[in-house]
């Protein structure tokens, strides 16, 4: 895993070097790119790949596309006009770097730039871009990702049950989790069958992802999480352990991990590191 | 060009309805999408159709989605955080109507939304559609239109000289003009010097157009142009009539207007319509 995280991280200067714009541009880019992360959206592409045993290269635009795409989705969620953020990671958020103004904008750059690395990916066929393209724009915007954002944010103060929680987190992190799954897929050429199932694999990650978030806000350890340990209930959020207490998040996380273990078994290939990767999302402490 | 503009105007409510996403992000997505507007950009690569004899069912989405991304880069540009706009076309801007978040977020949505339209045209090949993106994506993105806006923003109250407003104005409006012409050539499988001049032309009448828009504001009618004449000056901004005064801006006008007819010279359809709208650009009152 952590050779595949090295390898995207590889790509951001050469990336965002390669175009000409504005330094101050280039470094409010930049300096979100590089505030580290766990990389979880590209390391699912290239364990798809890996799955396949089909060689990482064809898969590196696609994963810093997805990657630029959740990075832009972080500098604009912490603007003061959402969720108003001064720290992100240990770190000064964009905005506090760099101002508002610019903060909007590198986040529009990288929104473009995700969907430029896709459509000029040497390795790649059209129509594959095609249809990543196609995919990746759905999990993103309006129907997935953007969506589950304002619904989120619509919500705060108000209580929520578990299917509505459940239908905003599909769409606000789960949609990209499960796009970079469905793009690996693409790119290997997966059978339609094995494509579905590895979607499906990444609707159950992709949840588990965010039970986990919410039960580490309770029990994860200041100094590894990066924040104040209960921020969501001091911040009035909806969230699974508000909604089923720890006991009843812990045994979701269990059911949803399991169900994505047992979509694995419809997969064909070497399906090794999407099951470590799988099992880090529900163990992490971070 | 009213056809071709009629004809746009009714793809949005259909664009907008199809996806399935929040009820305000819809409302606020269309709000702006139906303030009105010269629709320029998919006027050019209607007209680029027309040139080549083609039927303009072709360039739909395609025109569609240069909408969406110089209308999302309204809704961004009129932010507190950026030109904090409170009226446009007569009416209040966005974030006044929606708040300064959903107006975000539907610029974000309009934005991911006009790379689908393209990559789910079932009228073009993968290969054009891939060619299209490519292109849009450069226009509207960090080496084009948003590096062009931030460079605009950080020039506020410093005055440049005419090569560095017109390398502003290239990227900021002039690229998407261009790249709408460049668009409608890849649909309309032009031949590639016919591209270069195409393109060549959309340079020129971006910033013809410009040129135009700081002229009308010293002797435009209010009531047409939607803003109090004079009100670069009031707001210090860098325009052709203050650094070259209204005699010099009008002839770059004519220069650039001239320049654009000539290119067109090379072009072997009907270029009609084209012609219609750079004399439009240059004669316009609003």
């Amino acid at each position: 895993m952590s050779v595949y995280k090295d390898r995207v991280e590889q790509l951001f200067p050469t990336v965002v070097g390669s175009a000409e714009m504005p330094q101050k541009l280039k470094e409010s880019m930049l300096y979100s790119l590089e505030a580290g992360g766990k990389r979880v959206r590209p390391l699912l592409v290239y364990a798809v790949l890996d799955t396949y045993g089909i060689a990482p290269e064809k898969a590196d635009q696609t994963a810093c596309a997805i990657e630029f795409i959740h990075t832009y989705s972080l500098i604009h969620d912490d603007l003061p006009a959402m969720d108003d953020d001064d720290v992100r990671r240990g770190r000064a958020t964009n905005h506090r770097v760099y101002g508002d103004a610019c903060a909007i904008l590198a986040g529009d750059a990288m929104l473009t730039q995700s969907f430029q690395l896709i459509a000029k990916d040497e390795l790649l066929s059209a129509d594959k871009k095609v249809q990543i393209i196609a995919a990746v724009t759905e999990a993103s915007g309006a129907p997935g990702m953007v969506g589950g954002q304002l619904d989120d944010m619509e919500a705060e103060g108000r209580e929520v049950d578990v299917q509505e929680l459940e239908y905003i987190h599909a769409r606000k992190t789960g949609a990209l989790l499960s796009v970079a799954l469905q793009a690996g897929a693409v790119i290997a050429g997966a059978p339609e069958a094995e494509q579905r199932a590895l979607e499906a694999f990444g609707k159950h990650i992709g949840l588990s992802f965010q039970i986990k978030d919410d039960l580490l806000d309770v029990e994860g350890d200041e100094s590894e999480i990066g924040k104040p340990v209960g921020s969501d209930e001091t911040n009035d959020k909806n969230t699974y352990v508000r909604l089923l207490g720890v006991e009843g998040a812990r045994e979701k996380l269990r059911y949803h991990t399991n169900r994505a273990f047992a979509e694995l078994e419809q997969v064909s290939g070497n399906t090794a590191v999407l099951k470590e990767l799988a099992a880090y999302i529900s163990e992490r402490t971070k």
